[in-house]
C-alpha cells in the first residue's frame, strides 16, 4: 500500500514555484511601467490565492511525462496573468463593485480605477506572450506551441471566461434554468481549468487519448468548483471567505438558491467522481490530479 | 509623368473592403455571445473612423509584393480589434469619460459600462486568435506567423500602447520634457500603426531591408498622426471632430502646448518627411504609403 498523497505539502511546495515564476513574468514586464502601475500589477497578480490554474497545468504536464524544470511553471503563470486580469475587472466599480479580495484591499481600492482597468487589461497579451515563449523553452514544436496560445486566448475570450461572464451579467435577476447554469459555469471557470489542463497536456506531447480524458478532467473540477463556491458563499461570512460574499447580494442564479444545499453539495460530489473517473481514463498515475479534484470541494475558501 | 495617386477612392475603397473583414471577425464571435454584448462589441468595432491601421498594414503587404484577396484583410482587421478595445476603454467614465465618438455616442453611453468593459477586454485574445488563423489562410510558415502575433500583442500590451497611455496618465497636470512626449506617443500611438506595417511586411515574406523602412515609416507617421491630432484638438470644436476636444480639458501635456501651434506643425511635417524618406530606403514602389503620410496631417479629423 502506497503513503496518501501529501496535498498539504504539495500544494505550498508548487505554490512557491508559481510565486517564482509570476515573480519572473512581472520582472520581464514591469521595466516598462511607471511605478504606479507596476504596484497596481503586482497587487492583482501577487494577492495570494490558491494558484489552482498553473498547479493543474503543472500537474497535467508531469502526469503525461513532461519533464522538470522551471518552463512549465513559466507556463503555468500564463494561466493565472488571465485569472488574475479577470478577478481585477470583476471587482470594478462597474461590476461586482468589491471591497475586498483575499482579505484585503481589491486593487482598485488600493491603486484606483482607471490604473486597475489598464493594468488588468495589459495582462492579456502579457499572458499570451508569456505562454509563447515558455513553450519555446519547453522545446514544443510550431504548431503546439500554436495550440496552446490559441487555447488560452480561446480560454479567456468570449467563447470562454469573458463569454461566460456576460451570460452571468445578462442572467442577473433573471429565472435561470439548470441547463443555462451549468452552462455559464462552464464557460466562466471551466474554461480557464479545463485550459489548464488542456496546456499541460499539449505542452508534455500527450497523445489524444489523455488529453481528451484530462480534459474531462477539467471541466468536472471547474464545475464542482463553482458549486463549491456557491456553497462556501452561502455558509460563510467575509471574515472566513477573505472577501465579500457578493454573489448573494446580487441576486445571480446560485446551485444553492436552485437546488438547496444538500443537492448542491450532492452534484458537487458527482462532478468529483466524474473527475475521478477521468482520471482513470488516462491511463497514467497521477495522484496529484485525484487529490486535487477531491480538494475543490473539500476547501475551506 | 504618373497620373496623381487617388487617394481619396483608395481610402474609400479600403475601408470597405477592411469593414467586409470585420463583419467577418464580429460574425465569427458573435455565435458565443449574449445579444446585448455582441450589440455593444458591434458599436465600438464598426463606428467608421479612418480604419488606418488595417489599411497600412494591407498597404505594406502590397509594396512587398503580398499576394491580393481577402486573407490580408483578415489579418489587417485584427490590428482594428485592438484599436478598438482601447477606444472603448479610453472613453469608460474612469478614463476620459467621453460621451461622444466619431460623431456618436461611446459605447458605455450606449450600452453600459460593464458591458463595454466585458467587450473590449474580449476583442484582446479574439484580436490575437484574428491574426493567427489569417496568417494560415496567407500560407505564412509558423515562424512568420508567431511573430506577426507577437507583434500584434507586444504593440497592445505595456510595452506598447498600453504602457503609452499608463506613462500618459501618470503624466497627466505634470510638466513633461519633449523626450517624455515623444516616448509616450510612440508608444501610445505610434506602437500599433508600427505593428501594422510591421505584421504587413512580415505577412509578405518581405526581406529584412524593406522591414526596417516601413518600420521606420510606421514610427514615423505615429508621431506625425499624434502631433496633428493635437493640433486637431487646439483648433477644432467638438462638432467639426466628432468627439470632445478632451485631452484638453484633462490638462493632459501636448505637442501644441508644449511648442505652440507653428511649430507642432513643423514637427509634424518633419516625421512625415521622415517617413517619405523611408519609403525611399525600402526600394519598393509604395505611392499608397507616400498618399498616406502627407494624409496623415493633411486630415480634417
Amino acid at each position: 500500500m502506497t503513503a496518501p498523497f501529501d496535498l498539504k505539502g504539495f500544494l505550498a511546495q508548487e505554490a512557491e514555484r508559481v510565486q517564482a515564476a509570476l515573480e519572473r513574468a512581472l520582472a520581464a514586464v514591469e521595466g516598462t511601467l511607471g511605478p504606479d502601475v507596476a504596484e497596481a500589477t503586482r497587487h492583482g497578480v501577487l494577492s495570494g490565492g490558491k494558484r489552482l490554474r498553473p498547479i493543474l497545468c503543472v500537474a497535467a504536464y508531469r502526469a503525461c511525462g513532461g519533464s522538470e524544470g522551471d518552463a512549465i511553471y513559466d507556463l503555468a503563470a500564463s494561466l493565472e496573468l488571465i485569472h488574475a486580469y479577470s478577478l481585477m475587472h470583476d471587482d470594478l466599480p462597474c461590476m461586482d463593485d468589491a471591497d475586498l479580495r483575499r482579505g484585503r484591499p481589491t486593487t482598485h481600492r488600493a491603486h484606483g480605477e482607471d490604473v486597475t482597468l489598464r493594468a488588468g487589461a495589459a495582462l492579456i497579451p502579457a499572458a499570451a506572450l508569456q505562454a509563447w515563449r515558455a513553450t519555446e523553452r519547453l522545446g514544443c514544436p510550431p504548431a503546439t506551441r500554436a495550440e496552446v496560445v490559441d487555447t488560452l486566448l480561446t480560454a479567456s475570450g468570449a467563447d470562454g471566461m469573458v463569454g461566460g461572464q456576460w451570460v452571468d451579467l445578462e442572467a442577473e435577476g433573471k429565472a435561470v434554468t439548470p441547463e443555462d447554469l451549468d452552462g455559464l459555469h462552464r464557460r466562466k471557470t471551466g474554461a480557464l481549468l479545463a485550459a489548464a489542463l488542456d496546456m499541460g497536456t499539449l505542452a508534455a506531447g500527450a497523445p489524444p487519448e489523455p488529453r481528451e480524458a484530462f480534459h474531462r478532467y477539467g471541466r468536472a473540477i471547474g464545475l464542482a468548483f463553482q458549486i463549491a463556491d456557491d456553497i462556501l458563499d452561502a455558509t460563510s461570512t467575509a471574515a472566513t471567505l477573505g472577501k465579500n460574499p457578493s454573489d448573494n447580494d446580487l441576486s445571480k442564479s446560485t446551485y444553492v438558491a436552485l437546488y438547496g444545499l444538500a443537492e448542491a453539495r450532492r452534484r458537487a460530489e458527482g462532478q468529483v467522481g466524474e473527475a475521478l473517473a477521468a482520471v482513470q481514463d488516462a491511463g497514467v498515475a497521477a495522484p496529484a490530479l485525484e487529490a486535487l479534484a477531491r480538494y475543490v470541494v473539500a476547501r475551506r475558501h
